[in-house]
């Protein structure tokens, strides 16, 4: 049961849609440029921007906005040619971020810039209990959204990220191995309880969403956001969108064959990736080649770091593993810019080296020319992407945000 | 040096532009249709329209079009809504396709359709034996434009494709293992010889963009075309455009690493699946295996096909390795139809089997609900690629067709 936002945008047109992308995500931009960069007339642009204005979403006057991720501000002050901006706290949104220990929340503005953070511990993995988690996670949330020394916007939606296939149309996890769960109609369950339109994305896919609307995308034709961690997962930004996958299934890069025949995944196939590249599987590898099975990843973290052959072994398996995978995405859709991302990021001088060989010895030509940046990574983050799909649902008018 | 299109198309709009691609590829189609299907007033439509019918490229009365890629008319008779279509030979187009033996050239009307196909046959591979065989060649065909029973267009431009690494923009090929060529100019020497603009391609590429435009793209929100034969390819067709690679590399099916990593590709690296799968690596097998080193590879397919252990193996490991490509596309990029083609095709029953399976065992959830399409091919259909990449740059205004 599709809820409306409950401060619907007065956004007719695909213009409208378009100016409003641009000033969200290129913001402040003055009107002349919005018109050069999207080929709309200028009458155009300043008769989409004029309801935004007047309806409190937009500003051309000078707001304190934040210049980058970790939420500096700077004053617009003063600029003759009045830039418009959002009004950051015009709206609210919530990111959840779901994993099979923790759940992750945060409140964001409309330029998904985290407000408050909140986790809760995760006992029982049924999708049940989980839901009833978020929803209490949730509620907590949506109280800080009435702190009066600091009022924010109404709440317009929820986004939830969960690692697997997950049917963001229809907001079913269909196939999550992490969490051991199989066709949960998440945004239907959650939606119920706390009556506020839910969207349910693949958490690197929310991910990627957040740098091409808040990140890296804004000045990146095309980029990968990789992640390496407890799973490898990759999202993509190819030709002005985020690579959805016709069937809801795209950036697998933990589950690409590169690895021995053998090993069997997590997802039951043979030879994936992350057999080899996943913390579980480091770890497993370690605890077998020193013959220590009661160490934790922490343990055989340190080790690494401490020289032990075994433990670095894993490391330079995992880490070349990786650097082939990497090759073998920019070798097919060759991005300009790789991000790595991850929990796995914390320790990546274990993998490093033998990543970036591996990664040279099988880009092909120039697909290896492509930038590699590293993002130090919180769950936060995690979080704040499921947020930002939230936001562009609704800027968009997409499903379940629909206007 | 860029020379001008001898006929200009009178398109001054990003609208405009839209307007004819919808009608070059979708066309028959009303007015009302492309304002739909555009977001464009359908005051807009007109305005786009007029100038295109009136300089003829563009009318709305009934003609004899094709309806598919063998040629097939029908003629649109006593529509009452006057859908829209381009006149096909309103312009003519030279596509011409390099490959170490032949030189294969067609000429094709405004809707890619091929109207005279002439070969040559390569003795020097040398840049520039080719390039003066590729001029002798390009000039049979503009002989065929003047045939007075069969009248064609003015010849726009012409198109070339080869195989390897291609800088569209400068019309360089930086390297093409096949030919033996490293940065030859190949689009200035054969434009300064022919005094026409010159688009050089990589051939996959020219091949996916014949597909978007006038082929299954019509259809498909996302597609990949895998070519397999002498070398293995792809290109993909992903969010509304064929991904081109931010440096100029996608697609290279044919050297992801899937294959052990002892075999040593043309390209130099360890483990491509060319290694194992392109028809030289598939011949090299088969002769070592069957000790008859003086096999070609017609004697390989008739010896696979008359239930030869040792031909069949070579070309099941083919097929799997194939196989687990494909599947590794599919994990990173959903696309929602793959289309098998190149001269391989021709024998796809001996790769079918361990390929289908090898596909299954690796796609990874709903990405393997993509269709497989197979594409009985012929060199004249790259060589119509190559033709098709001179068309879209005609119509989008690109260099070296810029207006
Ligand atoms: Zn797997
Ligand atoms: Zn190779």
């Amino acid at each position: 049961m599709p809820l409306r936002p409950n401060r619907p945008l007065p956004l007719a047109t695909p213009a409208g849609v378009e100016v409003l992308t641009r000033i969200l995500t290129q913001g402040p931009i003055p009107r002349v440029e919005i018109a050069r960069r999207t080929g709309l007339s200028q009458a155009a642009v300043t008769k989409a921007v004029a309801p935004l204005i007047e309806a409190g979403f937009v500003t051309d006057q000078p707001v304190a906005v934040p210049v980058d991720d970790v939420g500096r501000v700077e004053l617009g002050i003063g600029r003759p040619v009045s830039p418009l901006t959002v009004v950051p706290d015009s709206i609210s949104v919530i990111g959840l971020k779901v994993t099979p220990t923790d759940l992750i929340g945060v409140t964001t503005d409309f330029r998904a810039g985290i407000r408050a953070v909140r986790h809760q511990q995760v006992t029982d993995t049924s999708a049940e209990s989980v839901i009833k988690r978020l929803a209490e996670l949730a509620k907590e949330l949506i109280e800080t959204l009435d702190d009066p020394a600091d009022p924010a916007g109404p709440l317009i939606g929820i986004g939830v990220a969960v690692s697997g296939d997950v049917d963001a149309l229809h907001g079913v996890v269909r196939d999550s191995p992490f969490m051991g769960w199989r066709d949960v109609p998440l945004a239907a369950l959650l939606s119920e309880q706390l009556k506020v339109p839910v969207v349910v994305s693949n958490d690197v896919r929310a991910l990627t969403v957040a740098e091409h609307w808040f990140g890296v995308g804004v000045d990146a034709d095309s980029f990968a956001v990789v992640t390496i961690g407890s799973g490898v997962g990759c999202g993509l930004y190819i030709n002005g969108e985020v690579v959805s996958g016709a069937h809801g299934v795209s950036g697998e890069l933990g589950h690409l064959p590169l690895a021995p025949g053998e090993l069997v995944c997590t997802c039951g196939r043979r030879g994936c990736v992350e057999t080899v590249a996943s913390s579980d599987a480091i770890l497993a590898r370690v605890r077998e080649t020193t013959g220590q099975p009661d160490l934790d990843l922490s343990g055989a973290i340190e080790l690494a770091h401490d020289g032990d052959e075994h433990a670095r072994e894993a490391f330079d398996r995992a880490g070349e593993v990786i650097g082939s995978a990497l090759a073998a995405m920019v070798n097919l859709v060759g991005p300009e810019l790789v991000v790595i991302a991850g929990e796995g990021v914390a320790d990546y001088d274990l993998y490093d080296q033998r990543m970036r060989q591996a990664f040279a010895d099988h880009a092909f030509g120039a697909a290896g020319d492509c930038r590699l940046m590293l993002r130090s990574h919180t769950f936060d983050d995690w979080a704040r992407g499921a947020a930002a799909t939230v936001i562009r649902s609704y800027v968009r008018g997409e499903p379940p945000l629909t206007r």
